[in-house]
């Protein structure tokens, strides 16, 4: 590994040097190479912990609004890589946004680093930054907008849990309507040969546009508001949060809220070889009582978050 | 130094893989292991700066409330030791505790990195974050519980200062009542053959159960108002601070808080060979006049902060 | 490069142990050195990315105020030099500074690390922390005091864009009266043989005191409120910003905030090779559609940035 191969020599140049912004951007033969790059980085880590396959780089972290979870995993990233980080919390309120676009300031920083992971409340700002930066951005949230770092290490979660993709039933499970992470988690898994059941309070449905989408790529699709109907078949359980604020009846919330919590009693009615997923954090939706079950996969879905944000930096910054 | 050892191969296994949650964790040997470790690490420092024991190894470093000085001490302490860190400030203004269990978050860190440095303002919330985490959790002072890192530090500062504990006169001197400090510093005393004095005001004095644990070890104590009546026989005078905000009335604290500065008129009469402590931060409690004197021991108490932090991560992490 | 050169080995000992405070402590040729150290740090960064230079040594980076630029450089100078870094950040609301003072912190972090970058609103506050410190104190910005590491950089990048100091015409535009960073740029320009330009409206003229100590070295300069008449004949030209809360009646600033906006239109009239220079952030100043002409200096500024920053740390850490 030298540290200026001409392009043409990166081992693996498809995203090298390129912004990560959307799912849209992978197609089947990118997440396997993705998650391959991944799977490495899990091995890699499991037996020495840090290696240097970034060394030399230095990684700035611009957080707008707090987001600890996603944060510390690319601080982990980067430093289980070997690189370097600059941290960025709060900026609306540092000198440094004192009236300044956010253009400007991710031009600043990617002259004191090597890419720039951003997280920014607005819709779109993610494509901003890397319309005015050269060099890469990777989005990691941009408010109602995309965060592909999670879908891609939710998908990397199934692929890890269950060991493929083709053939697997999906059961994506709570606020279908406003929850981003299952709206891209949709896009990327109809690259695959799955079937997808959404389970929701008829008021958090998943969008029909979506249902669309993923209809045009011929994956059979089921909505329900039973759970106890679709579980026996479910190979992923994908559970979301049901959040209070999207009810405007309190009443109507409280009605649903615990129809949908995961408990070692429900999930009596599953397979045995299974994952149960949760992008975190939980707030009851599935019972403690089940993180000793072995099929309970949301703290490892953690961990491959990590190895996942590792492939991808090495793959943009041309070391993958 | 290998990645795997196997466990029966860590030169010093007595607290590998364990959580460091209370200095009743530690008994007389278990002090001489670590003082010793510490005092490795100190002449490393001095040789090299940094070095690569914890090398492949990254910290969690959790503090739901701030403790610049502690959490900086960890971040330099791991850093010395070529591992890394992951820095989570104000958790409880980010999404990760947006209604998350203190359990979940640990859970969620140990995935990222080997072993959590956790700062809560709630007593016992480092027991409960031990639980549910797989990895070494390390008490860095949960509210009214423990600091056992400040009281283990303090002790090492002993050791270095004097180059012993028995034999000893320890005098506290300020607020005994509330001071978690000198509660857990003198638990760790009674491990030795040394002397406790007492200096504080009345209704701030060191409190009975504290004073009979140390009495059923044999060890010797003297409480007092006057602190002239024991310093001159004093080899290590512990100072604290004494707030306001104990006092129900103000004219009270206004009585006595000038009657615990230490000068260097106050000093003439103590030994020559002696040391002064303080955990920091000070507010007029020491005069910085005496800061010039070689009997100030209180920033270098800072130092072997540093050096005992460095020898518990590095015993946690079976690489001492 | 060995840890422990004797001083009298320290190949570069102008500035070891020591702090830098001011742009004062710097004559000629301490810039001319300063400079090449800068030269040969760009030169390694785009070789390597990082390097080992300052191995063994760990930064405290103390902000009491939010300044995201200057501490990020800082932090990205130290990262690519193989050191680390103990962030502290709005210190204003950490323990540390609970009634703490400033020397005590200072002293504080320097039992942890080698070298103390300080941030801080009040004027001589650098100035106190580093008679306190035994380790070299960097002054970030002291409030109305001086930013002598932004001068520097700003001196740096005419040397880097323009190849010599000696003959050039530079102009100031916009807020001279208290702009503390032209200030300090007229100061170090004085040690060459330049003309000055200042560029203002009349009540933000460049204060007397400042144009009498730049005439004592024998300097030229010419005072306008029209940039058109200078602008053929400027080889640099450095933009800061008006601020609104500057002017007692805001019509007065309407009048005048139009007037000094860089344009590519108003460049026509300037030299094809000279160079175009902010301290940012900036609010208009300059329009974005300037920002892809070749004299677009400013973003390269932030980069030169990091590079004097990197010559000071290893200056001042004995190994430049």
């Amino acid at each position: 590994m030298t540290d200026h191969l001409p392009f043409g020599e990166v081992r693996n140049p498809r995203f090298f040097g390129q912004d990560i912004l959307s799912v849209s951007q992978f197609d089947r033969s990118d997440l396997e190479n993705l998650f391959g790059v991944a799977h490495e980085m899990y091995g890699m880590v499991q037996r020495v912990g840090t290696f240097d396959l970034l060394k030399g780089k230095v990684l700035t972290n611009l957080f707008y609004e707090p987001s600890t979870r996603t944060s510390s995993s690319f601080v982990a990233a980067i430093e289980r890589l070997g690189g370097s980080v600059v941290q960025i919390n709060n900026v609306t309120y540092s000198s440094v946004s004192k009236g300044e676009t956010l253009e400007d300031t991710v031009r600043t920083m990617e002259q004191y680093t090597d890419a720039v992971v951003l997280r920014h409340p607005e819709k779109g700002a993610a494509a901003r930054a890397a319309a005015a930066a050269v060099k890469p951005v990777i989005n990691a949230g941009d408010g109602p907008g995309e965060h592909p770092t999670q879908a891609l290490l939710d998908a990397y979660t199934i692929k890890e849990e269950m060991g493929r993709f083709d053939g697997l039933t999906v059961t994506m499970l709570g606020d279908l309507k406003y929850g981003r992470t299952v709206h891209s988690l949709a896009k990327l898994l109809t690259l695959f040969d799955v079937k997808i059941n959404y389970v929701s309070p008829e008021i958090l449905q998943m969008p029909q546009d979506f249902m669309d989408a993923v209809a045009e790529k011929g994956i059979p699709q089921h909505a329900t508001t039973d759970l106890d109907e679709v579980l026996p078949e479910t190979d992923v359980l994908y559970v979301t949060r049901i959040q209070k604020e999207r009810f405007e009846n309190p009443s109507e919330y409280d009605e649903v809220k615990d129809s949908y919590v995961i408990t070692p009693d429900v999930m009596k009615g599953a397979k045995s070889d299974m994952a149960v997923m949760h992008p975190l954090p939980r707030v009851g939706e599935i019972s403690t009582d089940f993180d000793t079950d072995p099929r309970a996969a949301y703290f490892r879905q953690m961990e491959y978050g990590m190895y996942v944000r590792m492939a991808l930096l090495a793959l943009v910054l041309g070391r993958a």
